[in-house]
């Protein structure tokens, strides 16, 4: 290795502090760019936004991997300010930036068969100035190279892992509590479980109660902890490196929580957060239809109001996660005020009965199917059908008519957050699972992890983790401060999901043909990981929102 | 889209063939460079080949992806001199062309974290002068353009399917038999048996026999058809497409022909080649162990040889498909020669008992026990243990101790051709189902291929299918010209497992929720593609296989 500007830690943070300005400036330019092909009178224009799809969102890639190289730089400047950024961390940091502007010059994967280039952004001048850069130069030449690839699965292989600490002892003592949990409950027994296609046994519902997992994020005068997103990602991060069914169970918690939190009337509060942050009551989300993936708006699924002020339900809903076995159902359904399209939904929260095996939906008006799934199993996904099914006139969240869509959309940046830091404990999941094998198995000799092709797959495995991580951890500060983040959400779930995908493929990889043997947990690491590029916000959706969020906010922001 | 030299036909051809010589010039300059940090004294040096895998690697996915462009050229050339040269096969050359230079130039995937770009091959100027050359510019330019891209996807829409006779009355009437056997009685209950985890039903293979699909490459003399490799890829692309196992089913069948009629004793020849031509002997592959996955030299398995001649045989054997419905395995085992490494290993032609549900193996000496799967079902896996299992002294291949390993390596090439026209079968398939399911699935008022980023997933999932189709029949042809080709086939079976894979997911995120139900017959495709990379040996292996062979080879060749 030549001696470079990246070989000291400050010279390492100083570059990538640099490169981080001139992606800025890059960015900055592919905005302005992007915006001219898709604004009228200066406010962009939903037909022309249509058009230009593939630079929108190849503009929001650019500037997802951007923030990610911004936030991996901000967790390496905090580690060696408390004097504790190793050689591993600044290996991460070294490659990560190395790959990820080589990406942005020449190719940044939105999937296996689309990339973006600087072109599509008609940013092609903006990228010769980039990598002109000095920083950026650096680290093109020797940020990511063989030796800091067999350097950093050296690290891997004699025990060093990326720091994790967040210096800050609550979430720090959380993380390890949650992990002992998770390793000692749950990760001995995800794949029998996976492979049973078995709900999440009763007892680790109840010891994940007894954690407070479903009250992270619910006030203390409701019995929760009153924490915020950050530590509500790290509780879910650590749960889904065990299964990433017990890192969602939480998240119908989560949106429940929050809808009636914000939106509920004082007696809704009452009634049930405290049932939800106990973990008593678990509640499951009644959006999706049949004709409606992502298209929430076009849903037909009534709701009528009866002479008594009751509201009877009817219609279909699909990818209803835990149906059975739940206790409330937020329901999205259209209701008769003659409004159009979303602004005719409104939103109920429906008691049910838990089902049981052989009556999986005792309640009359209620019954449903279940929808067999590759992964992300333990909870089960059922088909409803809603036939007059009957609920009280109180059941109408916060009394509104109409206010159903608005109000759920303002779960979407919690939901996402919690979902990318799913992501990120299966992306952390894999890594484990390519490494011991790696350093188990051998193969003409040597163990695998000595073969350039699986140390260097290893290496970016272990810092894409890192860079979804921070992004993800990232958003969730945002929305602790109070701040709009759907554009940070939204890179977070994009970027982290992307990351699980690709960390569970290179997983099984290593693995060979035991990665493909259902007995190989990775097997299921790979069913696993693929849902998260499609649920709660495709990654198209996603790319949606970070192109044109980002397009509409003032440059000042 | 502005007027370019690649509008017409004529234009488009010349300024591919161009743009090809330009990339092959560039592949040569990237030879020397890796060529000069590998070798000594003009010899590839082992040592250093390994600590250079990723030049090593990278070299050869470079160089595959210039002989697909290289074949894809070729495929245009000939429609055009037939007049049949369609907007959309124009299309598909001129986007393929385009996105696969900007990936040599930029970045291309190896695997989904790991890019090799031209300074990993210290190819940099090279590549300078490939960007440079202006028909390169004119494909980078007006190549893969959001325009082409929808129009592509416009003409998948109106029913345009790529070109796919190869202007051979017996090949061409080949495929349409075999087509219409698999989507008549195949396709319609492939996913069925999937799920059911049941082997092919015996009428199926009753059928294919009929069709002649075991007996493909299998001389008349034999009963069998006597063709060619590349009609033995047209039988599988076909069946593949289907189901993945009935495609696959005769791999084993071609492997066991390949090794009796180029080894085999003239009393073998006519013991075993007409049943497997004819069906009636369906032949198994015996040669991994738990210990060795793509390291076979290191395998265990004892032979050996009692007072009166006959062999027995001890040892464990895993992922042994098809192991047992089977009536003849070939067994690579270790005989006691005395000889090191390979040379001690022996080829054995063992027959057996057809095992039932009941009694799976009913031979004295051998046992067994499945190994479940994610996908490739149909014939399942097993792990095998034969303990003392006897076979005859004229069981030997050929009667030569200690060649066996060297008769294996013989075959490898037409596994992998046959293995690459697998996977472009199933990536045809992915394209279908992603095809079919956007044009009926409509989301916010409009059919999934409207949107832009949905069309350009299917514009590319048909450009690769292209691409990996042609690379393959290019090595099928180099096979019946009689010519090694052991980097042909590794060319073919290493893009076309990537492409069946990014095909696969690709579909799979166009499908949404419904991608990852089992209802629906992608997820299984995504299923089945992934075995692709991993099995007959492994992408990284190809890679291997690929490179030092280029880089063995004299600069003339």
């Amino acid at each position: 290795m030549d001696n470079t500007a990246l070989d000291t830690p400050r010279g390492l943070i100083e570059s990538a502090t640099a490169a981080v300005a001139a992606a800025r400036s890059y960015i900055a330019h592919a905005r302005m760019a992007v915006g001219e092909s898709v604004c009228t009178d200066g406010r962009t224009a939903p037909d022309r936004l249509e058009n230009a799809q593939r630079s929108v969102h190849g503009f929001a890639w650019s500037a997802t991997a951007v923030e990610g190289l911004a936030q991996l730089t901000e967790w390496a400047a905090r580690l060696a300010e408390h004097n504790r950024f190793s050689e591993g961390d600044r290996l991460v940091l070294r490659i990560g930036m190395g790959e990820y502007l080589a990406q942005i010059l020449g190719g940044l994967p939105m999937s296996q068969n689309e990339f973006v280039r600087p072109p599509d952004m008609n940013a092609s001048e903006a990228a010769d100035r980039l990598e002109a850069d000095e920083a950026v130069r650096q680290f093109l030449q020797h940020g990511n190279t063989p030796h800091t690839r067999a350097e950093l699965a050296r690290c891997l292989a004699t025990g060093w892992r990326a720091d994790e600490s967040l210096d800050d002892e609550t979430l720090d003592a959380s993380r390890e509590g949650i992990r002992r949990f998770s390793r000692e409950r749950i990760e001995p027994k995800a794949q029998a479980w996976h492979l049973a296609d078995a709900l999440i046994p009763d007892e680790i519902v109840a010891g994940m109660s007894a954690l407070g997992v479903f009250g992270v994020c619910v006030g203390a005068q409701y019995g929760g902890l009153g924490l915020g997103k950050l530590a509500m990602c790290i509780v879910s991060e650590e749960l889904s490196r065990g299964w990433i069914a017990a890192g969602s169970l939480g998240t119908r918690s989560e949106i429940a929580a929050d809808l009636i939190a914000a939106n509920g009337t004082p007696e809704q509060r009452l009634r049930w957060l405290p049932g939800i942050a106990a973990g008593t009551v678990l509640p499951t989300a009644v959006f999706t239809e049949p004709g409606s993936g992502s298209d929430l708006a076009s849903l037909s699924t009534r709701a009528r109001q009866t002479g008594d002020g009751r509201w009877r339900i009817t219609g279909s809903k699909t990818w209803i996660t835990h149906a059975s076995r739940s206790d409330l159902m937020t329901v999205l359904a259209r209701t008769d005020s003659g409004a159009p399209g979303s602004d005719a939904l409104s939103m109920f929260l429906a008691p049910k009965m838990r089902g049981t095996a052989d009556n999986p939906f005792p309640d009359p008006g209620l019954s449903g199917g279940e929808i067999p799934v590759l992964g992300y199993r333990g909870m089960r996904e059922y088909a409803l059908s809603f036939d007059e099914f009957e609920i009280g006139g109180e059941c109408l969240l916060g009394g509104s008519e109409g206010a159903g869509f608005r109000q759920l959309m303002k779960t979407f940046e919690g939901a996402r957050i919690q979902t990318a830091a799913r992501a990120v404990g299966v992306a952390r999941k894999a890594l484990e699972l390519g490494l011991s094998y790696a350093l188990e198995r051998r193969q003409f000799g040597k163990a695998l992890i000595d073969f350039a092709r699986i140390a260097d797959k290893l290496a970016l495995m272990a810092v894409e983790q890192v860079i979804a991580r921070e992004l993800t951890y990232f958003s969730a500060r945002a929305k602790d401060a109070g701040a709009r983040c759907d554009i940070e959400a939204g890179m977070a779930k994009l970027l982290a999901a992307r990351v699980a995908w690709s960390n569970a493929d290179a997983a099984v990889q290593i693995h060979g043909g035991n990665g493909y043997a259902l007995e190989y947990e990775v097997s299921r690491i790979l069913c696993d990981a693929r849902i998260l590029s499609i649920f709660e916000g495709a990654a198209e959706i996603q790319a949606n929102i970070v192109g044109r969020g980002l397009l509409s906010r003032l440059p000042s922001q």
